[in-house]
């Protein structure tokens, strides 16, 4: 059973939406404690009609804590969670740092929820884009195994943070009057420009968060010969990921048997009408838990090739939506 | 010899970039003609130090006219061009409407040159999202042979002419303050929004932007086996298209090859040190009338693939720079 709940960064970006999730989706705890670095320790936060000051993420913070739903940088995660699990919590995580251990699962549940069976403490939630990648690749890839995927993001500045969007703000209003805002939180001027890198340098000429595609999708498939060619880019857009997505199958299908395996996933939501304008974009999927998708078609270029566009609210499903539900699954297995 | 030179849609957004280009390039002729329809006729522009008053376009224009450079929308070239040749004219068009004519050659002169030697009297330059890509395509091609190209678009606004600009400036404005600008020019607001679809449904899931770089890739090439998978996507920037290219050649290319072969094309300029956060962005390659390519790096999904991002001014190169080009390899191909 898990009767106390903390939430760790509760005040970024993606813990105020991990709060709002907490009450929509109706988890079955008792106590909720939250938790936040020195900057935003001792505020307060409403949650359900109270007011919740906010505790020093610090050693001692998770005796008698059950369960953990944490959205920090990799650097704090890194620090934190061994104790954590010391004190005798399990940790829920959505930094970077702990995804690739071999110890840690990486979870998204509609995908492959028997992963969370197996751990020591520790269970990780994806990276935003590959979050929703993968949820819209899955039917797709138990049907007809997926062999090959390029996929070209457009990825929203809430990804690097309540940061991110104060600076496009700042960024655009600027531009407006013919000024340039110095960037701080991104590499160059983000308002009205395109930004072809998301991360630092990691391999062969691939970022950080390309290479999160890369072994993050094998990792949650449990399949190494999954090949990967991303392009991450960061465009002037708030929230809302959007990916454009070429993938070959070992067996082909047809445009109507994709929009089937689509439409028969949770979690998925097609809207694909291009006659009638209709597609997913950013402004429409902002504030949804669902994986949009649409202009779903043939690859023209190759026999076995399906080509569509994904958008989802990189700090919901990408982020906040997926923690708490990986929580809500482990609640649930526990109290069978 | 081309004596008199006529500029027809002078007032328009690439228009007024081509009266720039013939004076920075210095174009042999001796007298300028501006026309545009009803709309702008009657107002006057400067070009080098003087005041030209813009004539209405209309049959008998074109008497005593030997060549024309025309960026209009494709209904209004359907219309002129043929009395425009009929009065003696050769007339290089920017429209999308003569360009897969069998009688009409498709320029880009970096890459097929010989093509303007044979001609009915309308010369067509290329698709904006095509021209950048088959630039920075063209030395991989003569060195390697492409098989097949998979390309995902960041099209800026300009690319649907002043209006565009307006929209754009209007819709992020109106954001800005929680308000929704009506779109007139593009489907759905643009500002901090991504709209998946340029032009209308055209073949099989695909639009008219998106098969204009399969068809026009494969007529400049003279290669009807080359297999493109386009997605083109209208992003909140002004100026710049930006292309996120992965092509496979029958050769395989190192990266140190595909480098050399990009540094020694015309037209081409290299900018690839993603250690240095260097790489083209839409903001440093407006105004400018090169191809930007960099991120160049193996494509870890396939054994013969090479992946980069090119960015080049849509105005410029992708419009207005290569039919004053082609009209410039006239020019010099008739004083022969």
């Amino acid at each position: 059973m898990y009767e106390t709940l903390a939430v760790v960064g509760a005040t970024g970006a993606v813990g105020r939406i991990v709060l709002e999730q907490l009450q929509k989706r109706d988890l079955p705890f008792r106590k909720l404690k939250l938790l936040a670095s020195q900057r935003s320790a001792g505020s307060e936060v409403r949650y359900a009609g109270e007011t919740i000051k906010v505790g020093l993420l610090e050693p001692g913070a998770f005796n008698n804590v059950d369960l953990v739903i944490a959205s920090t940088p990799d650097e704090v995660s890194a620090d934190f969670a061994p104790y954590a699990v010391k004190e005798g919590a399990v940790v829920v995580d959505e930094s970077g740092y702990w995804r690739m251990d071999p110890k840690v699962p990486l979870i998204i549940p509609e995908v492959n929820p028997e992963a969370v069976d197996k751990h020591d403490g520790i269970l990780a939630s994806p990276n935003c884009s590959t979050t929703q990648m993968v949820v819209a690749l899955a039917p797709l890839h138990r049907a007809a195994r997926i062999r090959r995927v390029v996929v070209s993001t457009y990825q929203a500045t809430s990804g690097a943070g309540l940061s991110g969007n104060v600076e496009l703000n700042d960024s655009v209003r600027s531009a407006l009057v013919g000024k340039t805002h110095p960037p701080k939180t991104f590499q160059h001027p983000i308002g009205f420009n395109l930004i072809p890198q998301i991360g630092s340098h990691k391999y062969e000429g691939y970022t950080s968060e390309e290479m999160k595609m890369v072994y993050e999708t094998r990792k949650i498939f449990g399949d190494d010969e999954i090949q990967v060619c991303p392009t991450c880019v960061r465009v002037p857009v708030a929230t809302g990921h959007s990916e454009s997505i070429l993938v070959e199958t070992e067996k082909p299908l047809s445009v109507e048997e994709a929009i089937e395996l689509f439409n028969g996933f949770d979690g998925i939501t097609v809207v694909d009408d291009l006659a009638n304008m209709q597609y997913p974009m950013p402004r429409d999927c902002d504030g949804k838990d669902d994986v949009f998708v649409g202009r779903i078609r043939k690859d023209i270029s190759s026999p076995n090739g399906i080509a569509f566009w994904c958008v989802s609210d990189n700090l919901r499903k990408g982020a906040a939506t997926n923690a708490v539900q990986i929580a809500e699954l482990m609640m649930k297995q526990s109290s069978k």
